[in-house]
């Protein structure tokens, strides 16, 4: 049922493709869904896939490009005139060609607006000035509208004569006369009720669920999973109808979100894949790697005041390791379970002092547990009693300190306004590889020396 | 339009609760949708929660608990009678109510499915053998379903008679006499239809994408994305048609699996939450403390047989948290990449010769610029020529292997039927630390000593 993409697939397809053989690529390609000629092109340069996408029916062409990730696109659009890009925009719905429209230099998103259709460009143009990452970004302008005084045949007729336009819907919006959103009926309803009543009859949901159109896009997501909706109406600040967002722009809103931070707690600072040139790659990953350098001199250079007790002590030194790596898997542990409890709100947020007599206690004991593994430990491997104890106690102290500062700094990121993630990555583990460092040697200086 | 949760509302309806004002709740609720009020009673104890619960419409309440979250829910449902929780369950979709049964103990189970109706009992006890992270598991057994041969209005007359049962529908499936899935047709076009034709003329997608009951809930969801569905059939060996999973239930499973990834990412080793109990908390952190702890422990060791050496020259311990902390940066990222694209799949997979080239193209170019910064700042700093020399070629040197175990370590897991994520945690620093030390330690004593 699903189709597979296999090596030997894809080189006897390219085999057609260099015979330009036409008849093979159209057999091969009619059971195939447009979905999965998509992720087929990758395979293919931006030539062979206008050759195969030529071939195939427009519709089905234009469905092609719109599933395409956005850089594939970008690349693959550059070899098509404004024409022919003009074709494409007119069989999709307003949210998805403002989207491509989007993504072309500015010139030539002005030559294919002025070529597409009339109605498509109204709509796209009003699109196109909301940014990608709000409500006004993701919602597409194709809905069905009825008045409330209508009756049900009259929607019936409405759903007709937008059947063309609109291609996946679940409800009809009702407006009043200025426009503005009153409620919703659910195709389902439709299709029961007497064909003469009046829409207002049938109304759902007198507190019918909205989003307005400057809401961030993951406040969007959240609302449309609370309330299990499959299509949410967004309304401009006065209240009236002007689009609808669908469950599945949410859903690419959702994941995208996970790569996000995905990435930031990884330490790569932009949007990066594998098959990225070399350079992406460079750029996306160096940032933090120099940033844990800078760390890492310090840590050198602090290191350096305490040369002396080192010479005096070497062993000392051994256990720098130990430190300063449970200093970090503390603090990304803590940082990740405050990020979590940050991402899923709902709850009335509690004042900070339980949660931090509670992080204290959780911190107390694994770091009581974690001490002494380490001082067994080291009494069996190394039989110092004194610098045993002492190393256990810092590491008590470092297991405190990192679970301090991994709950509070996503805490004071987030009230910054910047992403609370952050603490989950090479930061907090910069930190806190200084902060262990210290406590360490103030411990090895108060006990030992 | 949206409720929001405050603090002083949470104290003015803890006041009315200890005061048991009937009156005050019914009215404070009546604006607020069920799944805003399931959010609040997270604010109260089990018991103050049922006495809500019972003020309110018993359909209103079944919606609550099916919103709840799995933990509280088992925590509520305790203090209910297995006949109340058939009440419940009544009012359920056989998937919600088959979820509520899967939580019970099998005594309460066993009692609960006595007592409810024997429609849902026999959908649900046909899905209770389903495992929560399969198609069959996901899947609901309420769907409209038709025969092909009859007509449109045939149709809307079996929707009729199943509305009651089935809430939220965007189409009709199409069978055989055999109870096969051949196709469905959305409710639009049945809207649009003409009344006496037949199902089979106006039926859709003849290649109709739906599942198998046995395939894992990650893999239903990637294909719903792939082809953008609100709702997709399930069918079991035969291709009977069985069930329908709908888009809520995947949102659901691409959170869960972000929230997985990120668990194991930050080296926590099971679902916990900052709301959940201390002894919780600490069973999901300690075991990856703990071996990083014992990787801390065996880097001691290692170091110990070098104490001679860092006895002649201590500056050598200066720069070990410099080597690791890079070597760990470098390391999670690579993995978190090489996770990403296993993650998304859909190309076909290259072989590993060219990934590995690549990924030593970008770890070598990584790695010079890093040396040459830290070669500059270490000569200013510590004016040690030798010794700053022979840093930046350990540096070197660990940037290149901790990127090719970033790379490997993923597909090894991947391979093995493990998560590859779990490159992307503590292990892979643990082993990358372990790694930079000896690579560090070779270096100095090849150049140095």
């Amino acid at each position: 049922m699903e189709f597979e993409l296999t090596k030997e697939f894809r080189d006897r397809f390219q085999q057609a493709l260099d015979e330009r053989d036409t008849k093979f690529i159209v057999e091969t390609l009619e059971s195939v869904q447009p979905a999965d000629i998509s992720a087929l092109l990758y395979e293919f340069n931006s030539e062979e896939s206008k050759y195969v996408l030529d071939i195939l029916d427009k519709e089905v062409q234009a469905e092609i490009i719109r599933d395409l990730d956005s850089d594939a696109r970008k690349a693959f659009l550059k070899i098509y005139s404004p024409t022919e890009i003009a074709t494409i925009l007119n069989l999709l719905n307003s949210d998805d060609a403002a989207d491509i429209l989007h993504e072309l230099p500015v010139k030539e998103r002005e030559e294919v607006l002025a070529l597409i259709e009339t109605e498509l460009r109204i709509q796209v143009v009003d699109l196109l000035r909301y940014e990608a990452t709000v409500a006004g970004g993701l919602m597409a302008k194709e809905l069905i509208k009825v008045r409330q005084h209508w009756t049900v045949n009259q929607c019936i007729d409405e759903i007709r004569k937008q059947a063309e336009n609109v291609d996946k819907f679940y409800a009809v919006y009702v407006v009043d006369e200025g426009d503005r959103l009153v409620g919703r009926v659910s195709l389902k309803n439709l299709v029961l009720a007497n064909a003469n009543k009046a829409v207002v009859d049938i109304v759902e949901d007198e507190e019918i669920v909205s989003v307005e159109t400057y809401l961030e896009d993951t406040e969007v997501a959240d609302i449309m999973q609370k309330y299990d909706l499959e299509s949410i109406p967004v309304v401009n600040v006065n209240g009236q109808l002007v689009g609808r967002i669908t469950i599945d722009d949410v859903v690419d809103v959702i994941k995208e979100q996970a790569e996000e931070e995905r990435q930031i707690m990884a330490g790569i600072s932009e949007d990066v894949e594998e098959d990225d040139s070399v350079w992406i790659n460079i750029r996306a990953r160096l940032p933090w790697l120099i940033i844990g350098i800078l760390g890492g001199l310090m840590n050198a250079k602090f290191m350096g005041l305490f040369e002396e007790e080192l010479v005096r002590l070497t062993a000392i030194a051994f256990f720098i390791p130990l430190i300063q790596a449970t200093g970090g898997n503390v603090g990304i542990q803590s940082a990740s379970i405050v990020v979590q409890s940050l991402a899923n709100p709902g709850f009335v947020v509690e004042s900070l002092w339980p949660r931090l007599v509670k992080v204290f206690t959780v911190a107390m004991l694994n770091g009581f547990f974690l001490a002494l593994i380490v001082f067994g430990a080291n009494v069996l491997l190394f039989t110092e009693f004194e610098l045993s104890l002492t190393v256990s106690l810092a590491l008590f102290s470092v297991v405190l300190f990192a679970s301090f500062m991994g709950t509070i700094t996503p805490m004071v990121l987030n009230y910054f306004g910047f992403n609370p993630a952050l603490a989950s990555g090479p930061f907090i583990t910069t930190l806190n590889d200084l902060l262990g460092l210290t406590i360490y040697f103030f411990t090895v200086n108060l006990l030992l020396l």
